[in-house]
């Protein structure tokens, strides 16, 4: 099933900086192959929900393995069957209205 | 990975009623044995994720074979090492300290 | 604007427990009169918008003068023109589709 | 009490595009001089709470003038003491782990 997605990521009990947590789980969903895009809370997806899945639980299980003992995620996930989404296309649709 | 999950599904093109549609991917996480909680905006889930993430799968795409053509679905996803985590004693938890 | 509004907050840098804030959160919800339904990842709230948007300022505004030094909340927000919404009957919406 | 926000608007009963209305919460949301960050399923603001929760009631009020009868709105709110948040900022704190 070919999802667009958008995940967003803190970790707790490790303080106040979690941006190189972010970027471990970015480095990981890159290694899927995923297509993402980085905003400034979260990073939206692009593709397959099964590599989604396992690239997240992934994530998780690293941060856990590096020490981290508490992870909260917060997905988006939108599935359409009357045409293809991608990333850019989406943004396109709401700034063209904007001109 | 044992998770404690939030999940809240929208259709999109198919009326202001919507609750028919969350009670279909309800069944299916009942099917897969997983714990659930209904709330006002969502479910509360208890499970692996693998589990989970299935189920959510099948959700999305029953719905589009019975004619839904556009899903938006919410997740918050929680993993812990320090401690099993558990539906109702997340929200006992909560509750004590009201006392 | 009455909405039905779905709440989750975390705190960082705070050590693995949050529930005690959470929970300093619910008591200036119900401080103003709002309904609310506790449930394992969050609050469901039924109000007016107005009135919620200020107590939700309360609570991070609280949090920070006892020493939280970052928050990050969550919200789903719903309003509806054609029928009222309250917590309970949502539930039953969906509940009496499972029987 | 400055704020990093994440909103997405889902409108029902509308047909599947929803991208004109949320342009036109884009639009409300300029009026009000925040600044905004369009993404594929999102808009980060970066302003004061009271002037997002204001605009976002104004968006809400405006597309049920306009016939929307059911909106579906999630918001992210970050507050934080130690140092001041900007959405370029947060988006350069994850991509300088990627170098």
């Amino acid at each position: 099933m070919k999802v667009l997605v958008d995940f967003n990521l803190i970790t707790l009990g490790t303080g106040l900086s979690i941006s190189k947590y972010i970027a471990d789980c970015e480095k990981i969903l890159q290694k899927y192959g995923l297509e993402t895009n980085i905003h400034a809370l979260g990073t939206n997806i692009e593709g397959e929900w099964k590599e989604i899945a396992l690239a997240l639980e992934e994530c998780h299980q690293y941060l856990h393995e590096i020490g981290v003992e508490r992870i909260f995620s917060s997905l988006k996930i939108t599935s359409r069957t009357d045409k293809e989404q991608h990333i850019q296309e989406k943004i396109d649709a709401v700034v063209q209205h904007l001109k």
